[in-house]
């Protein structure tokens, strides 16, 4: 299967945009999305870009995507995290997002990296077999924590 | 009490580095640190530096810190992420927690992000207390994978 990975231009934002959105609605968040392309084509383009993505490419279409940006740990020192990996429904189960996945870990190993790290659904069971299969830890004891825009701006407004 | 909450600097990162050393013996990983302060020195104040990290003062001494960085979010655009908020065992319950989270908080609405995030280990019901009383919504269905040093190494190995 002839597909190729490379890094995403400008002009292909919009189709990163539906992918984000596809993945949204797998994970039962469809109205999550609030980004445009031209959003995503001012963070991802400017000096220095705030993520790198990179797109799959099948008979001149994109079929999939990941997208992922530095983070750092204070017991390891850098890292990568990878925030999206997508294939395309109609595409999935013929490699694409093992060569996707791939190609974030050889990106990751690039930069020098102590760990590449990512967050995954405790209901995908396919994803977290193939995460480690693929020589992934999955933690169970990690919790993820949020505040939004609307939590952030009350907690301001009650703490001046 | 008089406790004062800035920017670290950089002949500071030893005493940050003891402290992140303390959070490590309290997460149940007291060999997890392999960073050094000069590890610290040089990621935290290059340019651009790869965290921010403000330090609690108290009688002229560091009694606690927290850093962060930035994220992305492809629903939400830039975030910020706490990686480590951590008082000094002896100044505990005092209020210093709740200075150096008011102060990330009030950094990431400075930067004009759309979300703040971090992870908390799901034992240590005094920290998701704390955070869920101040706003924060702490999520059951998303678990951290991460793939250190050697099974980067070891995926690139066997996917040439």
């Amino acid at each position: 299967m002839n597909v190729e990975i490379r890094p995403a231009k400008e002009n292909e934002m919009e189709d990163v945009l539906s992918l984000i959105n596809e993945l949204a609605i797998f994970e039962k968040e469809p109205n999550a999305v609030t980004l445009t392309s031209k959003d995503l084509i001012s963070h991802g383009f400017s000096n220095p870009p705030l993520f790198v993505c990179y797109v799959a490419i099948y008979k001149g279409k994109i079929v999939g995507m990941f997208l992922g940006y530095p983070r750092y740990s204070t017991w390891k020192g850098p890292t990568m995290h990878l925030e999206d990996l997508i294939v395309t429904k109609k595409m999935r189960n013929q490699g694409i997002g093992k060569a996707l996945f791939s190609s974030f870990i050889k990106y990751s190993h690039s930069k020098g990296v102590k760990r590449a790290e990512w967050a995954v659904l405790n209901w995908n069971s396919d994803a977290i077999k193939f995460y480690q299969e693929n020589g992934a830890t999955i933690y169970n004891d990690w919790q993820v924590a949020q505040m939004n825009e609307k939590a952030i701006h009350n907690f301001i407004l009650g703490n001046k």
